[in-house]
């Protein structure tokens, strides 16, 4: 059984694409800190799905460059996080994050002998350019060529071209823990349910129309 | 005049290629410490060749992950620095490295309004699977993918097929501050003479026929 490395921010996405990994893979769970706003948050939903996943390989790892760079309402608090829809290139992008989180997963496969790197990227977030398949496909091209010759390392994006509700129903179809994950982007205790990450999680659960398994702030 | 990123290793490459991007474009330099044997006299070395070309932008990003994901003698003290050139990729090779490197570039890039990105890579060292113009291709093209589609921004790699002794005679034509660089693998006061590095620049100023600038343990 080949291993696979996930990508795990501890949301819904990367909980499902572990779910979906885990059918025919060894799992090691990759798990990047960029000192966003709701970061404790997200490393405890890590432990807790590399615990129930029984993950023995697990790297966390601190990208602090992403908040010297800034850019994005995701790492830089001065930028409000938006609770509406923009256009264009939403305000919580941080620049060509995607291509930093896989570039050290690949480097992780290449030193641990994974064949495999996966990530919960899809489209519906198609506002950023780097949740599209045509970065995927390009970013697949690159890695055999930045790569050992002996290695034939594949980025996987299971997720890509679903949206959220056919996310969720994937994860419950294949008993996911959703209860253990976390998105949203404001806080740390309850969900605030308002956030453009709530909103689309909660978007999802009622396409689906099925119940948000984490409390939101407001709730009885 | 646009802005080039220059990722800035302190080393002759990226000195020569400094001097190259210098006549078209605004410089703005960056440098990775990811905890090499020799980051004190690299970061020296990139502070001086920043006063030298008196660059205002700099940007010095802790890339502690490399440490982290091991593999490398650059980087796992535990593996000796070659002194010998080894067949296949050298134990060197930090993997995934230049993909890294670029993409925290990349970031910067689309942050700060660059156009460019600069690296010396260059293919002497073809070894190394990320320092071919192939992987320099294959990149540009999943960078097109990647970030803001306002933005359109080159990974430049101009001594890509240029030997040692080649980039030497560049980097005097264009009196590049060869003086102030550094290139051992292995040592931080007087250059070893002895690592893969050293001979590699010892072989291009002996090819160029011209004397290397910078100390080296054991001379008068």
């Amino acid at each position: 059984m080949s291993t696979a490395i996930i990508l795990v921010s501890g949301g819904l996405d990367s909980c499902v694409t572990a779910a979906i990994a885990a059918r025919t893979h060894a799992l090691a769970f990759l798990h990047l800190n960029y000192q966003q706003r709701t970061q404790g948050r997200e490393y405890q939903a890590f432990c807790e799905l590399a615990d129930h996943f029984a993950v023995e390989q697990r790297l966390v790892v601190d990208v602090g460059f992403m908040r010297q760079i800034g850019g994005s309402s995701l790492v830089d608090s001065s930028i409000p996080v938006p609770t509406n829809p923009e256009s264009g290139v939403p305000n919580t992008y941080v620049p060509f994050r995607n291509a930093n989180l896989l570039g050290i997963s690949v480097a992780w496969a290449e030193t641990i002998g994974a064949s495999t790197v996966w990530i919960g990227a899809h489209q519906e977030e198609s506002a950023y350019p780097d949740c599209r398949s045509e970065f995927i496909e390009a970013y697949n091209r690159m890695v055999k060529q930045g790569t050992r010759p002996d290695t034939d390392i594949e980025v996987c994006a299971p997720l890509i071209a679903l949206d959220k509700a056919a996310i969720i129903a994937r994860g419950l179809d294949l008993q996911a823990p959703l209860d253990l994950t976390w998105s949203c982007y404001q806080s740390e205790t309850l969900a605030c349910g308002r956030c453009a990450s709530c909103r689309m999680r909660l978007g999802g659960f009622a396409a689906h129309g099925s119940i948000d398994p984490i409390p939101y702030i407001g709730e009885d």
